[in-house]
């Protein structure tokens, strides 16, 4: 059974561990990389050198630069923290100064079209691993970050076919000690799974957050002063990273469309049901969700 | 400036107070009726008996009675905390037996509705507020109360055109007394800024909770197991009282659908976009509700 708790390990699991891109998901790795000893040297890389003085203030790494190629030079775990749309750029600058045997991984919360990305530009030798921490909050940036993020989380790995299983082992053990839960999984199956648990709840709080913006029979103070009904959680996570989610979206496309051509099919059911005052239908269908509530 | 803490009141604002319905909100209540001395006698009504019988054990009255007409005889504050689609036959059965000059309120999710079907059934003498506190938690029965759940939440008063100002301000007492801050607005304003802040999120809360039920190619353990992604905040909202619900929808069609058709519109838009990779609009999009947030 994984310790859940996350641990200080007595040896380093790397030696050197570069992570790219230094917003939340990036400094709370580098946070609990120091914590926990999960790896000897910890290089932070950013193409914003504002970024990079800040991660400097905030001492969360032996190094910090803008110099992406140079960051990963003989380091043997390089993660890429950057929104989905920005890793075949982050990609294409490191792929040449990967060092032999690197284990290079990532965060993004779609897998198919990361693997899609990243696969052209990793020399033989290298091992691609992605992963998906499912963590974050809607705060972005290096200062948003904190070590006990991925605490008893999941983090899905999507080592493609034939991947070196060593290097499953090893990224797998990382995350552990980071204290997360791992699972293995297609990208594919990973991409579906997270369109209905993550990616199209978002999209419907982003949708109705934006329809109350717009109303003009309902000022927005009032929106703001009553949404203790249920509107408040809807607002926390359309609140999430803009860039990110348009990324998440615009690679993710065929499962989120999947899932929204279903969700908008049972709306327009249960819509119906409203307007011809069918009872039985909605009090059915709200005693089966509540059920699901309670197995969670 | 309201004490929006409440307060233990040196004199109680009422001789005697029933309330008929001893769920969450009810019996909520009658504990803070009877922590901050909000009325003398506290009479409890319920058409279970083992509502009663628990109401009694847990001391909530000094009376609980499932003789409906029986416990508002003599009250001066009669409050009907049922669902909604149950007003009109609790108005039917206390009607005859309200004292004169009693103040007669309810706390349902929908005003409208609710004054029409308490109208008929209140005698000469007598005084219908309308009233609802916006608060709640996905928990029912006696058990589920507790005596802070108004406390800093808005309850929102709609009087009748022409209602009489004292029996208005005694129950904006009454309700600032239990800790709510109160607003005072019509019916219909009521019911279209709760479709939208409220109803509405509800239902498609309840609906992205169906559908990932249905799902054939995610087992729901994977749905539960990934939830922390954003579906987790849904399950929660749909696991609500569904009797409750089924009656706000069913009682407040007219809000509901307007708000949904704009619901379904914009989220065409937003589904179009993704289709056709409009990364800039959904930008847009994000950016735009990421700040109505901020102003909460």
């Amino acid at each position: 059974m994984p310790d859940t708790w996350g641990h200080k390990l007595a040896e380093p699991l790397f030696e050197r561990l570069t992570v790219i891109g230094c917003g939340l998901i990036g400094s709370s790795l580098l946070r609990v990389a120091r914590r926990n000893n999960l790896a000897r040297t910890l290089v932070a890389a950013d193409i914003s050198q504002a970024v990079c003085e800040r991660v400097a203030e905030l001492t969360l790494a032996d190094e910090a630069t803008c110099d992406l190629a140079g960051a990963v030079a003989g380091s043997d775990l390089v993660i890429l923290c950057v929104p989905v749309g920005a890793n075949e750029n982050v990609a294409r600058s490191i792929g040449q100064a990967l060092a032999a045997g690197a284990i290079v991984s990532d965060v993004g919360s779609v897998k198919s079209a990361v693997m899609a990305s990243l696969t052209p530009h990793m020399p033989a030798g290298t091992h691609l691993i992605p992963a998906h921490p499912v963590a974050g909050t809607e705060h972005s940036g290096p200062d948003a970050g904190f070590a006990t993020l991925f605490l008893n989380r999941w983090c899905i790995l999507t080592p493609p076919p034939g991947a070196d299983e060593i290097a499953i082992k090893k990224l797998s053990d990382f995350w552990t000690a980071a204290g997360s839960n791992v699972e293995v999984m297609t990208s594919e199956h990973h991409d579906l799974v997270l369109a209905i648990t993550s990616h199209v709840p978002h999209l419907i709080a982003y949708n109705i957050v934006g329809t109350a913006a717009d109303l003009e029979l309902v000022t927005q103070s009032e929106v703001i002063k009553f949404s203790a009904g249920g509107f408040r959680d809807f607002t926390r996570i359309a609140a999430s990273d803009p860039t990110m989610w348009r990324d998440v979206f615009l690679n993710n496309k065929e499962a989120v469309l999947e899932i929204l051509g279903r969700f908008t099919e049972d709306l327009s059911a249960l819509q119906r049901m409203i307007r011809w005052g069918d009872g039985d239908g909605l009090f059915n269908l709200f005693t089966r969700t509540r059920n699901i509530r309670r197995s969670i």
